[in-house]
């Protein structure tokens, strides 16, 4: 069988993560999160994302990060400024609404919000028979693949700011977003352009979790409480420990990430070779646009996602995992000079 | 001061409510709404909305009615379909949210969705990542004082029924619908193209109060409990039954809606007279577009809301109440005539 | 049919509140309770019970102004503290718990609760695997009737200000605990000894509503987004505004609570002429004991609740109402003196 | 260090589900649960339960299967029965209310709940005003490590099934409980005498993870949608697949609770011999009650919890895992036996 370019997440775990689990595998560890490992991936990323003196929690999934964060900064009637085509918004099954906050939508473009987005939402939103808007939801790498520079992340937090609006960072992709070459954003400004932010464990190489990073001291009171409260506290919070100690402890985490984006650069240059166009794909989501049959036989042989469906054309993703490989594009690539 | 056309709830209520109120003041009464009057009301309201079996429950508002009886209908992951201007989506404060379940917003037309509204919004959420959208919600009259027709009403539960939605009416505003002189549903339709559908007594003559009536015997089961888990229940539930009581019992609801869709009427007819236009106000609301001025002045001298800015002009909204007289009518008609 | 001593909400309302809502029945309101009448409402609240800063706000059930005000109050992992027999723990269909807060509940003595209670329950709950305590429930008078002293109020609040929690009094029947001849609390106390308390309409005498008084200033933000977002909002608040206007302009509701009160006594003092003992039963609600037979028979001719069965003898509670006269009772009485 | 006595979860995971995963690190697979390896391990347990049209769902902790699966059984407005020592109601940090849903609590006995516990509930729970009590929650082995014996579950179904309760089973530890050596319950019972039980791995060897099995066909539909709202479905669920496929293809997951039970049964052994009771203890937690200064030292020397403290004595648990071996209980009994 061909190699699937569905998604980022269909294999475990890179190597040195699976060996630093061995070699903690029968130790003794404080649980709940509390542990040594814990700690020290938190002094990591602390130092990484120039945030000294964040609060960071180690969560199961970019889901349960997204909801337990948003439903702990919100009071009930409060709710969120988005895109519409926002993970929250769309692909978590109306679990923010489940926690009880409204997700008000705006269009964005290219899967990123501006401030006039945001200005636009608080314009629509005026008194007590509406609701009360209080955070601006974003992700890096967006969920079309886009990032945002960095003078677009200070605008947004700039506008925040003004109105009074947490501003919230998804990163289950956020190794993607820092380690593409059009990024101009460093980590550092992680720690300070927004209240919150996370990093995404399961799509960069590890077998799961997420690095939640609370920057703002106004939202870190007994947030341990509340990951409780949401059932996201797992008795063996070590096991994200380790990982994300092992992560970050000399760069493992970005060299994954680059190494992927490598990978899909190589795909992007490939196809671009033999005449199919990949525009706006910054990180490692692929979009490419074929005529149907080409379209359908490409889905079923990689195992690709069909992204639009439009009448005589589809446009498909193609996502590059840590496991992809030169050869495994090289196979792709013949597969489409030899198609008919 | 001149008479206020804000809304059609700044006035407590109808003389023969109060009436009614003096005659039973100091009775003794069955409590939490199980009291003969509200059972009377019930009687004449299964009656005349031609609904033998439907359980009929008294609530204090609008909101609370419409968040009661959605998360009652539906699982915790099910979802709404609503047009983006529905007072659940805009007017409510995310109170559906709050108990936990997600509007997902179509464009419609007028105010009013469509059975291709209905389906697109289908076709967007397809698996278990998104939320499963279950009970289709309209208001009629809408926000916007447009009505639904019999076939449009009938197509609309021909696609619940095929996809397996619930179809509910917010009828806030039910008695200017069905009064209006361009309606064409009966009441008895009420009781069969839908599976729930309420009342409005606030908005219609009533001190408080929306009836509640629930045609579809799978969503009647234990549903006093939620009443009573939402907050929702009054101890003194013969407050209401007795208003609905006089309401029904020889046409009073429909009087009130008839009488104020008159003056409303009167009032479109002088306008146009005088050669301000009316476009879509079927009801017992008046959208008139003017210069800025004009408009401005209108607003403050008799209290309208202000709906619609654009450059140069603006679109204010007359709302004509049970209290309203057609010599109020008049002195506004005059005012127009001198201004300036 | 005899006289119902069930409860205090089975009629209407006082003359004087339905001739109030007669003055003002054609008037044109603001809505959504930011009328005049409410506002001089508030006014009197405010003086009487000593708190110049309060935000008062009108809600039409007790239930829901517990749970509007409880679901404010705390963040999503903290809880309440109240005594087993609370209202909002028995009988309020679990409200509290859909708003997602646990009750911690501890035994207290006589439907009180008392500081030790309250040491307890922070001893039960030490760290982020529990619930985070916060706010502890009182009502006054209780579910049975009783009332705190001025002393145990004090003392409650001295032990909620050490441990940080707030204390909020569910004052449904405050005005029977206040008008009590065994009371020593003066309204002015209420004011100051906690966060927020809500004074009773319903069960003295208005047709229906709540007025919740909200000292502490942290407590206040935003609070009317919140009412809405509770779908607890009704668009004619006036109604609720004219009649704690009216029921504080010049002490009606202290005097339909001490005139029930007396009328309570009487109906001590009468059972214990002929007999029967009335133990702890300071305000409207009188608790007698007697034998199994008596008891059926005057829970059918005089519609009291059943409260306690035990084998030989069953505990029936007379409730006094605003429209109970001396008269029902003697027929009581009589009833009681004949009975073979 | 010594050896810490204190829980279950402190080490990662068994030799073999670590090797297991090894074996599979770089494949891709199916994402989200519906992989190969848990479609496996769903065949496995379904025939070891005797269950087979059962639906199986892998969680990633104990709290989360709580909450996902109780908050899909109950409409809003019903509620759990539990004993006060219960899981769910001491230390979830009331994730349970947080879903919207009361638990009733009862006394139980040695931590189990008993026919008689629910009819008392069922009894102080009589009409719309109070909770529906609508599921029966116990867990086996129980909080204080008492086991159910085959008569107790069995008289436990029957009432529920009696008064239409759901009954579910609470398993993070249950195989402890099915390998203790006073145990008389079989698998197989498990897949008939309840609703819907869970599997507990994250305290029995594996990495995390509870396989949530779901035997009453009616609590199935749609379970995957409820699992992605409440946040709980993650992206490589194959991980969890692989671990039970693993702990299941050949008997290890019960080799590893036996292996545990054996090392506890071993310790209370060593401890009677030295003159400690060691009562109530049938599984892997073992209570002893000491004199306070040796207690303390214990707890310091083994980091052992204080389960309890009277005036002059103290009980404390010793819990054994699968990382406990016979040494390091001769290295505990070796220190007491020294104590001077």
């Amino acid at each position: 069988m061909s190699h699937s370019f569905r998604n980022d997440y269909s294999s475990l775990c890179h190597p040195r993560i699976l060996k630093a689990l061995e070699e903690f595998s029968l130790e003794q560890n404080i649980t709940y999160g509390l542990d040594r490992h814990s700690e020290k991936a938190s002094e990591y990323i602390r130092k990484i994302f120039n945030t000294p003196n964040a609060d960071i929690h180690y969560l199961v999934g970019g889901t349960l990060t997204n909801v337990t964060f948003i439903s702990y900064a919100l009071r009930p009637y409060e709710g969120v400024i988005a895109v519409k085509s926002a993970h929250i918004n769309v692909h978590e099954t109306a679990a923010v609404e489940a926690s009880g906050h409204k997700i008000f939508t705006v269009e964005g473009k290219d899967g990123k919000l501006y401030p006039e987005d945001v200005i636009k939402a608080l314009k629509a939103n005026t008194d007590e028979h509406m609701v009360k808007l209080k955070l601006v939801y974003i992700s890096n790498s967006t969920e079309t693949g886009t990032i945002y520079s960095k003078q677009e992340l200070l605008d947004l937090a700039g506008v925040c700011r003004e109105f009074g609006l947490y501003l919230f960072i998804d990163g289950a992709r956020l190794g993607s977003a820092l380690t593409s070459k059009y990024n101009d954003v460093e980590p550092e400004l992680l720690g300070t352009v927004c209240d919150a932010f996370y990093i995404g464990g399961a799509k960069n190489g590890l077998l799961l979790g997420e690095a939640l990073v609370i920057n703002n001291p106004d939202l870190q009171d007994s947030f341990r409480y509340h990951i409780k409260n949401r059932g996201a506290m797992i008795s063996k919070g070590y096991l994200l420990g380790i990982q994300f100690e092992e992560a970050f402890k000399d760069g493992l985490y970005f060299e994954i990430a680059k190494e992927t984006n490598n990978v899909a650069d190589y795909l992007k240059e490939e196809l671009n070779k033999i005449g199919y166009e990949t525009p706006n794909s910054p990180t490692n989501q692929v979009f490419v646009t074929v005529c149907n049959n080409l379209g359908e036989d490409i889905i079923k042989e990689f195992d690709v996602e069909l992204w639009e469906k439009k009448e005589n054309e589809i446009t498909i993703r193609f996502v590059v995992s840590f496991v992809t490989t030169k050869n495994d594009v090289d196979n792709l690539i013949n597969y489409l000079r030899n198609y008919k």
